[in-house]
């Protein structure tokens, strides 16, 4: 039967991305208000798959994005799967550098181009995809499955924890597989066990009034755009270590197996420098690449934004300046808690002669997940027979908001996050991409898993 | 003779508003490609006005904008006077912050709101009246008078120099009248003896190659604005003073007489915070605000840019940063030293992981102008007459790159420096604008000047 499913996903290859191409096209960018709309076409689009398949769906508004969910449980004595994605994308700047429109897929050399092709649409499609292969071969799907697909994944799920809260008892489920994230590498696939989390600021500084000729004013005033560049310059020191006082005391050491099976698959760091364009990496000391990348905290400033940006030159103090900044963190750091520290840091340094308001947009605690699970031996063998390897255990750099929000809230311990992506798919950035080989095999990979699942009683 | 003049000055100010509103319905932008045929409109504008006057007009077209040239030298045994102005002006950026279009003019509260009401079309219009009612009043215009009115000044008039230069002979002149800046404040008009410089450059940061995720590479990579934020932070200390190593070096410390008088003029600092909507006034120490705003250098970020700047949450690391920097110089410093003493500072402190460029946009010398000349003690008694009170002698803030060209290309020692505008017109700024009165007062005087400047000797 293994068999026959595989070679339906290769079947049916050709038919998968033009499903995919057409779910990429609607520009389901869920930061901007202008793409409601959108979204709710999306949510459609899911619905209707799902409905194909079988299975009971349903659309639920929220005071943002709707939730798309479906559920198909015939079997009393047979473990439950909920399947997590998000439809929703990052905005898509800066458009000037995409080679091909972001909502119009475009195939090369073997890579579909899109926004949300790796981040998560392609991903969350093989699911789809192998509930549909395995009916179709088997004339039926063998366990219960539930899906779970949200629209404000990228702006930080801010109605999700009080949409499962509500909805506790039907989200029941043995186990949580979600794709949303990469292999190690694009020959190596990986189960991830670690995911760092994120607190995301606006900080906004104001000055004078009004813009200021800086002839007639520079010397008098504080310059919010000077003032904004002293203060974010205080967060972090030439070496790359964060100095807000407490920023790193709820951070975990790393275990020493840990560091052991990172130094084993350690990065090769001149190949990412030439990937990257780069002569040289830059982190925190004491860490190798890896460990940085996806175990240790880090601090980003995603925006910067102030004054005249145009051509030529204008000698302005304008009234404002402002930026995003974001710091990554890792098991135990509290998002709430480097919210609040990051906050009152730069407003207590907040200069003379300018106000500094802060405001968190987004915040995600990290999350580890154990090892030694059944679910974890079935979803390491469906990967073997998908991918063709087996896969390796891996922290990853980014953050799933969901997985922190399951684990508290649906308290189901069991989370096989299965990231089917290439590192270098180029998630929220231009010319964002899936391998059409990962979509392939990935969709093998999800197919058996479901098979190998089933097989599995409940309560283990 | 003197009070026809006056009179004729008022009875026809409702069409010199009329006429100057007209001007500045013209959006000459110099620093945007788009308006190119603007500049040509508004060059055309003037020179009807000049052919008005019977002047030999003449517009030269440059690599750059058109100048605008007359000349009307009948007598050989009187002076000549070179009259200067700027038809170009500044972005109208934050265009969402002006109350009416910048293009639209708009009369409030007696002041004329628009885009280079101050800066420098109402100012440069005050001269051209000027010359108009002496000569409808009086039947001829009594001196020999030169008019050059340039469109780059904006931009750093790069074309001016050699402009000068070619026509050296065509524009000797005995002074220069420029009517570019402001008085000492509303009530008290002045005439200014010093200038500030600029030197005015841009910074970019280059990191990665691509836009990437902050996720997937946070920990690893040098961030363009991360590095563009520290680099920054290390050109002034947290006191406002200016760091790079041989910035002050060249600076002529104030006269004892200078620092006496801006006692006596000494700023009303809780007006000015009032004004600027600050709690604290910012500056260098050891320097009251007065001496910083005109007499000392200062260092302004006037534009920063880099990742996303939209709605909500975006968590990348840009490819790219960058920033538009610029000093404010006094005598004797050099723009070209201080360019390059701030680009090598920047080059040389660039981080690892990242390319820096700097790029000098614009430079302008610092000018002091000396005061005991007859032409000098002719604006004091004209200014007299329009403002019904006598200047007094002040250093401006700004910068008028065409004073340091013109006295050193044509070689001309009596500059008339001579602001029409108040303080707070907000050149530069959004609802830039500029007092009817103003209008009113600033042609007075520039009538009587002439008047006054065709009795003196040549060569005096």
């Amino acid at each position: 039967m293994e068999d026959k499913i595989l070679a339906m996903v290769d079947a049916t290859l050709d038919e998968s991305i033009a499903e995919l191409c057409e779910f990429l096209r609607i520009p389901s960018v869920s930061a901007r208000s202008q793409h409601r709309e959108d979204m709710i076409r999306t949510a459609r689009w899911l619905k209707e798959k799902l409905d194909q398949l079988g299975m009971e769906t349903y659309i639920y508004h929220t005071p943002g994005h709707p939730v798309v969910f479906a559920s198909l449980c015939p079997y009393s004595e047979r473990p439950t799967l909920l399947i997590y994605g998000h439809y929703d994308v990052q905005p898509e700047d800066p458009l000037g550098e995409w080679e091909t429109p972001p909502f119009e897929p475009s195939i090369r050399n073997g890579l579909i181009y899109a926004r949300g092709a790796t981040d998560d649409k392609g991903q969350l499609f093989t699911w789809i995809k192998a509930l549909e292969v395995v009916k179709n071969v088997t004339g039926s799907i063998p366990l219960n499955v539930k899906v779970l697909i949200e629209g404000e994944e990228e702006i930080g799920s801010p109605n999700l924890h009080a949409f499962l809260l509500e909805h506790k008892e039907r989200l029941f489920a043995n186990a949580v597989a979600i794709s949303d994230g990469s292999k190690y590498s694009r020959d190596i696939p990986a189960i991830t066990y670690g995911l760092r989390g994120l607190s995301y600021l606006e900080i906004e500084v104001t000055g004078p009034r009004i813009d200021l000729h800086s002839g007639s004013y520079g010397g008098v005033v504080r310059n919010p755009i000077n003032a904004l560049v002293q203060l974010l310059a205080k967060l972090t020191d030439d070496k790359g270590r964060i100095t807000i006082p407490g920023f790193y005391d709820d951070v975990l050491p790393l275990e020493p197996w840990e560091r052991e099976e990172m130094a084993r698959l350690a990065l090769n760091e001149s190949e990412l420098r030439a990937y990257l364009g780069v002569d040289a990496l830059f982190g925190e000391e004491g860490y190798s690449a890896l460990e940085r990348k996806t175990a240790r905290p880090t601090f980003d400033i995603n925006g910067i934004w102030g004054g005249y940006q145009g051509e030529g030159a204008k000698t302005v103090i304008p009234s404002k300046a402002g930026a995003k900044l974001s710091m990554r963190l890792v098991p135990n750091q509290s998002a709430k808690r480097i919210d609040a520290l990051v906050s009152d840091f730069l407003t207590k340094n907040a200069p003379s002669g300018v106000k500094v308001s802060v405001k968190p947009l987004h915040g995600t605690d990290p999350v580890i997940v154990p090892r030694n699970l059944p679910e974890i031996e079935a979803a390491q063998k469906a990967i073997h027979k998908g991918f063709g390897r087996s896969p390796v255990f891996i922290r990853e750099g980014g953050s799933i908001p969901v997985v922190s929000t399951i684990k508290e809230v649906l308290g189901i311990n069991s989370i096989l996050l299965l990231g089917w992506g290439d590192p270098d798919d180029g998630p929220h950035g231009p010319n964002e991409h899936f391998a059409i080989e990962n979509l392939r095999n990935g969709t093998k990979s999800a197919a058996i898993l479901l098979e190998e699942l089933a097989q599995l009683q409940v309560g283990q």
